[in-house]
C-alpha cells in the first residue's frame, strides 16, 4: 500500500450514535490514518468500530471529565459535539465526514478518494483577493488568466476546504419538502476560493481543515440537548470562520472532493430543528456581512472572543439564545487554550501589498 | 428549424480585420439572429460574409460619419471597436464573439449551442450576495443549500454572462510565454455568479450582456492605434460594469458555455501591447476595489459619469492616459445617449432587504 499524505498530521473526527460499518467502505483511503470518535448521546452505548483501524473514542462521561465545568461548550445529542475531537487532536489537519457519507465515484466509474483531494486543496494556496475565471490557478492544465494582477499570484495560505456531496444534496427542511425527489447527480470538476468579503453556507458532512490556522474558530456551537435550535452547527461555524479567515488574510476553498450523501434525514424532524434558525438567519447573515474587527485582533483566539462580545451586544437582541452561545464561545475558547498551548499565528498582511514595480 | 431564442431580441457583434468565414461553423446557432459586423482597421477592404447572414456592417468611415467628433472614443485598429456594436444596437441583449471562436463540444461529443446558454443565464437571476455552494441554484437539478439565507433567494436581475473558452486559454504574453502549450481541456459543467463586492478579468471573446440593464457601461476604452496599452479593453469593461452592477444590484455570471478558441495570439506581440497594462493594473484593481458611488448614481450612465471623475482624479496620477481615457468615458456616454434615448433603470435597493418574519 502506498503510503498516505500526511498520514501523521491528519486526524479523521467522526461524531456518531451507532456502529461505524461505514468505514470498511473507507479502509483503502482511511486505514493509515488516525480516527478521533466522539460518540453522541448515551455514554452507556458501545460502538463498535471495524477492526484495523487505528483510533481514539470520546463519550460524554469522557468529555465531562477532561473538560470538566467546560464542557458545557459541547453539544449533546448533535453531531455538533464532534468539535471535541478538533479540540483533542494534536495534529495540524482534520478531515471530518458523517457516517452516512459513502465513497462517491467520478465520472469515469473511479472511486474518489475524498482525504487526498481535501490534502491537495489545503496544500496549495488560495486566491480570495480577485476572481479568477479558470478557478484553481493552481491545478495542472491551469494558471491565472489575463488581467489577474501579477501582485495577487502567490495567493493565501488555505486554512479550510469544504467538500461537496453527490446523491442526497444539503438541502434545508423546507426544501427537502418541496423537492423529495431531488438528487445531486452533477460532478462539478472544479475547486474554488471563495472571495473575499463573501459569506458561504459552510457544510460539515465533508470537510477539513488547518487547525494550526484556524482550528479555534472551528466551534460548532451549542445544538441539540436543551437548546432550540439544531442543524445550524456547521453554519455557525463556517460564518465564523470566513470573516475570521477574511480578517487574517486566509483562503477558505470549496468544491471537489465530492462523497455520496447516502440518506436523507427526516425533513419534519429537520424542520423543528432549523425553524428558528430560518427566522434568526436573516440577522445573522447581516451581522456578519458587516462585521468589521479591531487591529488588535491578530489570532484566531483574539478574534474569536471579541466576535463573541458583538454576537452577545448585537445577536443577544434578537434572542437570548445568542447571549447563552456568545458565552459558550468564551469557554470553547478556554477550553481550546486548556488543551492545546496557544499557537500564535503571526499577523498577516490584511491587503496584498502590490509589488512596486515603480516608483 | 425551431425558431432560435429572443432572435428579435438580440444581435450578434462581431469586431473583424478579415472574411467572416468562421460563421459556416456558426450556422445553425446564428443564421436567425441579426449580426452586426464591426470592421476593424483599413476601410476600404471589403470583407466576405457568408451568404444566408442577415447582417450591417460599420468600417471606419460610418463609424465617423455616425459620431462624429464623438467617433474618438472608439478604438482604431484594435477589436476595442467592437463596442461601438452595442451603441448601433436596437436591441434589448448582445452577444459578442471573436472570429477565432469556433463551435465547442462537450463531454458527450454534442456541438454547444453557446448563444442558447447565454440566453440562459441572462434570463435567470444571479446570486451575488451570498454563495452558494451547488452553484446556479436556478438550473434544473440544483437548488438554494441549507443555510442560504431565504430573503436572498429571489436573486437580482443578470446583466453580463460571461463564457469560457476550450483550447487556447485566455492567458496574459508572460503567461503564454512560460506554457507555450498549455490547452484548456477541462469541461467545468457549472455557472456561477460572481459575488458583490469581487472583481474578475472579463474577457471579452465570449460575452452577453443585456444592454438595457448595462449597456452603457461596456465600453472598451481606448485601445489600438495611437494608444500605449492594448488587451485590457475587455478588462477595463468588466472592472467598470462590475462596480456598478454591484451599485445598482445586478448580478455578473460566468461559466458555461464553452467555445473553442482555435489561435494564441502571437505573445511578443502582446506583450509589447500589454505590458503597461501589466504595471497598471496593480494600481487600477485596488482602486476598483476600493471604490464607493454616491447614492445620486441611480442610473448606469450617472454612474459611469461619476466613475469617469474618478478616474481622471486617482488614476490620472498613475498616467496621462487615464487622463484622455476619462474624458473618452464620457464623450463614449454622449455618443450613447445620442443614440439611445436614456433609459432610466429604476433604483433598486443597494442592500436586499430581508423579508420580516417577526416584528
Amino acid at each position: 500500500m502506498a503510503s498516505a499524505a500526511l498520514k501523521d498530521e491528519l486526524d479523521i473526527v467522526i461524531p456518531t450514535i451507532r456502529n461505524l460499518d461505514f468505514l470498511e467502505m473507507w479502509r483503502p483511503f482511511f486505514e493509515q490514518y488516525h480516527l478521533i470518535i466522539v460518540q453522541d448521546g448515551d455514554p452507556s452505548k458501545t460502538i463498535k468500530v471495524p477492526d484495523g483501524f487505528d483510533y481514539e473514542l470520546y463519550n460524554r462521561n469522557d468529555i465531562n471529565k477532561i473538560l470538566g465545568p467546560r464542557s458545557s461548550c459541547i453539544s449533546f445529542k448533535d453531531s455538533a459535539c464532534r468539535c471535541f475531537g478538533y479540540m483533542v487532536s494534536k495534529k495540524k489537519y482534520i478531515y471530518t465526514i458523517d457516517d452516512d457519507c459513502f465513497v462517491a465515484k467520478d465520472p469515469s466509474g473511479q472511486d474518489i478518494n475524498a482525504l487526498e483531494q481535501h490534502i491537495k486543496n489545503l496544500l496549495c494556496p488560495s486566491t480570495p483577493n480577485f476572481f479568477n475565471t479558470l478557478y484553481d490557478p493552481f491545478r495542472e492544465g491551469a494558471d491565472y488568466v489575463r488581467g489577474y494582477p501579477f501582485s495577487l499570484r502567490e495567493g493565501v495560505p488555505t486554512a479550510v476546504s469544504h467538500g461537496l456531496w453527490l446523491n442526497i444534496p444539503d438541502y434545508d427542511a423546507p426544501t427537502q419538502l418541496v423537492k423529495p425527489l431531488e438528487r445531486n447527480t452533477r460532478y462539478v470538476d472544479m475547486v474554488l476560493t471563495i472571495p473575499k468579503g463573501t459569506l458561504f453556507p459552510m457544510c460539515g458532512m465533508n470537510l477539513a481543515f488547518d487547525r494550526e490556522l484556524i482550528g479555534p474558530a472551528m466551534y460548532f456551537g451549542l445544538m441539540g440537548d436543551g437548546q432550540p435550535i439544531g442543524r445550524y452547527d456547521d453554519m455557525w461555524a463556517g460564518w465564523c470562520c470566513k470573516v475570521i479567515c477574511d480578517h487574517l488574510g486566509l483562503g477558505i476553498k470549496t468544491g471537489l472532493p465530492y462523497i455520496y450523501h447516502s440518506k436523507a434525514s427526516n425533513p419534519f424532524v429537520n424542520l423543528k430543528k432549523e425553524y428558528l434558525g430560518i427566522f434568526w438567519q436573516e440577522e445573522i447573515i447581516p451581522f456578519f456581512q458587516s462585521h468589521i474587527f479591531s487591529k488588535d485582533c491578530t489570532t484566531v483566539q483574539k478574534c474569536y472572543v471579541e466576535l463573541s462580545k458583538h454576537v452577545k451586544e448585537k445577536l443577544g437582541k434578537v434572542d437570548p439564545y445568542f447571549v447563552k452561545l456568545a458565552d459558550a464561545m468564551v469557554t470553547w475558547i478556554e477550553a481550546w487554550d486548556m488543551l492545546n498551548p496557544p499557537i500564535k499565528i503571526p499577523l498577516m498582511p490584511l491587503q496584498n501589498e502590490a509589488i512596486k514595480f515603480y516608483d
